[in-house]
């Protein structure tokens, strides 16, 4: 096996659970590979620290796969992909789920999700896509889904010298399928939806904001296809109005609500939310519920002064709008926002929309994708439930 | 009204959301007071900044009820005292709930918690105390319970000047009561048990390890009165081991675990929690789940090295003590400890352990207790579950 050989003082947080080891922490490498091989990392004081695999291309050399001496092969991926699937059926309704969560499940580079009995996969290093062929067989051995679809069409493969594909394989369907999250039905587009086709890390959330929508009037920002709105709508809210910059969204909004009965429950609005945000509040509206779900705004480290500054305006319109002892639901799922960070957004909004907030709920993703200790990836999505009360 | 003038650069703390002026924040007082009556606040530049009540005994001099120019009457009380109710009723089952949480509902220093048909109340600072008859006529007015209990006797009274006492408010009843949290029925003893006789700060977060305990060995160590013991058997657990230093509440987790019908699933250990999960060790017993949910260990800022040392050691125990893939369930309820530092804690025992964890779940008090954004004292529950895997 070749032997990659830390520099003194990284292997710490590799060991403590951050599997990551970048080019930079990389002392030398000892024997021959390939891009995409199984190597062993050593520390500086010639120590075993874990198994993973290189790909000298990409600014991440290698992502451990396992902290011990153990084959990976078939048999190491049939574990892992049982070990995830067995987790998920313990903890949750599996009509849709995330099944792999990449590093969150040791299988660093791998995404699956399950859409009803449909399968999405991506595999966005070399290292495990080199994998696939044994992991499909897997994933069709161990769930047994009907169909099982590629979407590798995603720009971070080119950093690991992948090309972007899509496609079947397992069967050949229609690529519109239906899902039911939390008691309701939801058209997914498994080939031209956003990522695998539908945001799962959300779904333990909109159950969150069932207490709060009931009997009120809901705003849905950037609504995407309309899972908060659906939501609002299934726990009782008067009316909601739904926002999205999308006509393609819109059309989708309109088809699940459709599919859901809702049709006399919602109003539309296409544009930028910040835009119509202002536009509401010129109208003199206001809301019980507030909800924010935007995309994230900060994809990069670099990118992180501008996302702050994009939240709090969002917030800051959003707590403005919504009703004195109304609520604002509000998400960021750019890991780069920390979970504090993201608070002290929340508060500097609310001290220049002059508001005092109560924190009913503070949530990360579903727990369909676990978060990693000392893997700081693996916690990306920060979600608050807020009272907003006037001073 | 009498002015408190605040020194330089104190407003700022205070107009974000914490509404503590301590004695060291003051300038200078204008006009005559005598402790427990109503004061205006205004920073050095002679702005109001808000209304409260004054004690110059106490270390925090002025506790703002509001940031208006408002009549503090019975008006005033019964709009908060409503407010706080509506809140509750939204968001929650309220056989059993706390109804006022202080500062987090704006009424400083009173804490109400409703146990079936009866409320406790404290009183825990001069400035409220004065106006116990009023609130407890109000609560009678809007809540209507068959009886009011005073739990008076809390040393951080005598900080106040006040003394210590219990008794009935209204009506003459037996004060062991039956109340249901989350279908579960319990005996709360409202003259003897801790504080107002029951924590129900972790109504929501009992409920939260079910799916973890079905079919599962489960240790609860610190049972105090049983809650997490008679949740994990409702929840479908296979055996839970119930741990408590005191022999009184071995008794009532017995009683408790009789009422529900548990009795074939429950065994006890009478000992201190640090000890009996070394003689589990020594035993070498293991557990699906183990429940950790001590007392506040640290109880002020200088016992916090103590306390860290303290959650470190029992978290680390936990963990060794708890299988491969098993479930570590563990909170704390020290406000000083921030959920920032409980999760360094938590790291390093895991590092300490040998041990992986994956977050599944991170929760602070339940809804009921809601947390004033800036007034950092209102959050201090951190409830974690964490998945402990073999490296």
């Amino acid at each position: 096996m070749t032997k990659v050989y830390l520099k003194i003082g990284e292997q710490k947080r590799i060991i403590r659970g951050h599997r990551w080891i970048y080019s930079n922490e990389i002392e030398k490498i000892e024997g021959e590979y390939k891009p995409g091989d199984i190597v062993d990392v050593y520390d500086f004081k010639n120590r075993f620290i874990g198994r993973g695999y290189i790909n000298p291309k990409s600014k991440i050399t290698v992502r451990l796969f396992t902290y011990r001496q153990e084959e990976i092969n078939r048999e190491f991926f049939k574990r892992k992909i049982e070990e995830a699937w067995q987790y998920r059926q313990k903890i949750m309704d599996t009509n849709c789920c995330r099944v792999i969560f990449g590093e969150g499940d040791f299988l660093p580079g791998l995404i699956v999700d399950k859409f009803g009995d449909y399968l999405v996969i991506q595999t966005l290093a070399l290292g495990i896509d080199i994998h696939k062929k044994t992991i499909v067989e897997l994933l069709d051995e161990i769930i047994s889904p009907k169909g099982i679809y590629e979407r590798n069409d995603v720009q971070i493969r080119e950093l690991e010298g992948l090309k972007e594909q899509k496609g079947y394989l397992k069967g050949n369907f229609p690529t519109k399928v239906q899902i039911i999250e939390n008691g309701i039905k939801m058209w997914v587009d498994l080939e031209n939806g956003q990522k695998t086709g539908y945001f799962l890390d959300q779904k333990e959330n909109r159950l969150a904001i069932a207490p709060f929508v009931k009997d009120g009037e809901v705003l849905d920002c950037f609504s995407h296809t309309g899972s908060f709105t659906l939501h609002a709508c299934q726990f009782g809210a008067k009316h909601v109005t739904a926002v999205d910059i999308s006509e393609h969204a819109i059309e989708t909004i309109k088809e699940n609500v459709l599919l859901n009965g809702f049709e006399n429950k919602v109003d539309y609005r296409l544009g930028n939310a910040f835009d119509i945000l202002r536009e509401l509040q010129r109208e003199g509206k206001k809301f019980d519920v507030t909800i924010l779900d935007p995309p994230a705004f900060a994809k990069s480290k670099k990118a992180l002064k501008g996302a702050i500054r994009g939240y709090k305006d969002i917030n800051l319109r959003g707590m403005k709008i919504t009703k004195n002892g109304g609520f604002l639901v509000t998400a960021s799922c750019s890991h780069y926002m920390s979970p504090e960070l993201f608070m002290e957004v929340i508060k500097d909004a609310a001290q220049d929309a002059d508001k005092i907030l109560r924190q009913v709920e503070f949530r990360t993703q579903s727990k369909d994708h676990p978060i990693v200790l000392n893997a700081d990836e693996s916690l990306y999505l920060k979600f608050g439930i807020f009272q907003v009360l006037d001073r």
